[in-house]
């Protein structure tokens, strides 16, 4: 019995303070609705993926009796910014374990509803709190600075290649109308713009981002008797961790939970090799360097060699693997309960041939895939979507 | 594929100034590997559940790499007090869905790390926040109240009638070293307690506590491979909502959503009336007045007649069902993300015969049921377990 994707939504993400939470949660759901395969009486699950920018210590609850879907049971799921993942990962063994037909994930983050330092605050703790943040001080540009600072020193990189990444998920970004900043970017504006954590510049850096998405995950057998028209399905989802703190790292050129749960969804999909095989990807670029750093651990390229492919353009529509078409975490913006999620979403739409002009990859294989991590690595979701 | 459990652990409930969390979730840990079926290299996956009385905005993946489970994949479940609950049906499926053999649930709340008023404030954040709790200042035993209120004019009972709960709990609470209160308390004691929220006393609430709990959730084939000498099933888990807001409700002498998920996991265990069927239960007492509605909702009375089973002694071992033999959440404690754990350890214990002298439910059928509520009923999880 094969697990699937009957249905998406998406809100516009950005600096939302036109809507509260609530009908932030249900700009996403009135897509899923919309799309006219699913109705709120088929869920058999909610489930909510979100870290917590919000005085609501226990929101599943209230957004679930907000768009209406008592008495329907409903818990939230979180890991970081792989919080979407995870939840996705939850529907999928509700699913095949024959619990459930359909289960709604749905994920949500306001962050702009704390002011900015205290949304770097807050993000900094999603990191190791008491050891690194708390009595060093780390913050999360400062930690991935450590892993380009690294890069750098080990493969001969330059602040440079970093900003290629910045240009090329901005000019996606430009052409996705759901996006938080919908304008390209130079690679002069890129290497122009002011350290915020040594080598890490602004635009280096994905943003503060409002916004939600939403996907229901169901059977075969439902998403027949749904006549679903473009049913894409879960081949795949590998997960691993690793040490929260970076002091039990070994490697700063490799998050290995990555390069682990990408084994895993790889053997489990049985593919060798994904050049060639997986049509386009969604990667958790939260700095520039963790999307190279994802080609490496995805084994999209050889350790070091990551950098070329963005250098030789093969991550655009038309290269050996397009990656982030979307405008990724960069540019697309970054409501870390809801990435993973928006990260699927997305796939879905590059499968069924939804994506707007100018950003959608050819669909020969019909395979993508999702790289979704959770603060510096201590949680980490591959999947393997196949249409 | 039957599902059942390999392994159970918990700390000793209290205030435990003594420890940090890290040390307290290790005590759960330490017995679940000591009982000799597992060890740390079966496991596939670590829930961890939690509602988040900690600085650590994340701490899922802090606890993975303090226990040394890395680089298995980890997540964070929360569904406020039924967190626990939530996180077993997350690792039920999961092993159901054959993803995984053997899955750790870890249940952890060190609520005295917050000064009582805070922690009375965090926890009034698990109800309604944005519209009952920050604009209209109710707190959790004002929610119940409302409830021993309209359930004393209904149907006759007094606040003696609560009291006898109390004093049920507290006499078991005696006899269960791990408690956060091994003493009984007299009905006078409990009729004397000052009114916290009338007519709600202090002896009619549960207390602020740190404690955890861990079970390993797993495969028959597992089980059978570890040699597991007195494995527990998993007949069924029934899950509900309802909504998280008083004004969305019609019955206050009821939780709906108990009442529902009550059904559903009796339909699934084929159970038609629990009485004379299940040997005993432990049930989500955060007050007095939720313990008596909980024989209501999940059938051990009818409507109005719950009551009746503690006045006459029914939930005691030798009654017709007896309830929350190890104190329950008001003499054991409850520390709120790791009571649904705490639920399912107590019934394994009482199946397998384990539970200490003067507190072993005589088991006939075989049969357990653990009820855990989260928030006012936003939240529902009742299982049912099987020697």
């Amino acid at each position: 019995m094969r697990v699937g994707i009957a249905s998406i939504g998406i809100s516009r993400f950005g600096r939302r303070n036109d809507v509260n939470v609530f009908d932030l949660a249900f700009e996403s759901i009135e897509e899923v609705f919309n799309e006219g395969f699913i109705s709120p009486e088929d869920i058999d699950y909610i489930v909510f993926t979100s870290t917590g920018f919000t005085p609501e210590f226990s929101p599943a609850g209230i957004y679930n009796e907000y768009v209406g879907l008592n008495p329907k049971a409903v818990h939230r799921v979180e890991a970081a910014c792989a919080s979407g993942s995870a939840g996705i990962y939850t529907a999928y063994n509700m699913v095949k374990s024959g619990m459930a037909d359909n289960v709604l994930v749905l994920g949500l983050e306001k962050m702009n509803e704390l002011e900015t330092p205290s949304a770097v605050e807050y993000l900094a703790r999603l990191g190791s709190y008491f050891w690194e943040v708390r009595d060093y001080g780390i913050t999360f540009p400062g930690y991935y600075a450590l892993f380009m600072t690294r890069y750098m020193y080990e493969y001969g990189a330059t602040e440079e290649d970093f900003c290629l990444v910045a240009v090329k998920n901005h000019y996606y970004g430009a052409r996705n109308p759901k996006a938080q900043y919908q304008r390209e970017v130079t690679l002069e504006m890129c290497m122009e713009s002011r350290y915020i954590s040594r080598p890490i510049k602004l635009y280096d850096c994905s943003p503060i981002t409002d916004g939600s998405a939403a996907i229901v995950i169901s059977s075969e057998d439902s998403i027949k008797r749904l006549g679903v028209d473009t049913p894409i399905w879960i081949e795949a989802i590998g997960s691993a961790s690793m040490p929260a703190s970076l002091t039990g790292r070994t490697s700063f050129t490799s998050i290995e939970s990555a390069r682990l749960a990408a084994g895993k969804a790889y053997q489990m999909a049985g593919i060798e090799d994904p050049i060639g095989v997986v049509d386009v990807a969604t990667v958790h670029d939260c700095f520039t360097i963790a999307e190279v750093l994802a080609y490496e651990d995805l084994g999209f390229a050889k350790p070091g060699e990551g950098v070329n492919l963005i250098r030789d353009g093969e991550t655009y529509i038309g290269g050996k693997i397009p990656v982030n078409l979307d405008g990724g975490l960069k540019a697309k913006g970054h409501p870390v309960g809801a990435t993973g999620i928006a990260m699927y979403v997305e796939i879905v739409k590059q499968l069924r041939g939804e994506a707007e002009r100018g950003r959608q990859a050819p669909i020969k294989k019909g395979v993508g895939l999702t790289h979704n991590i959770g603060g510096i690595g201590q949680y980490a979701y591959v999947s393997i979507l196949r249409r």
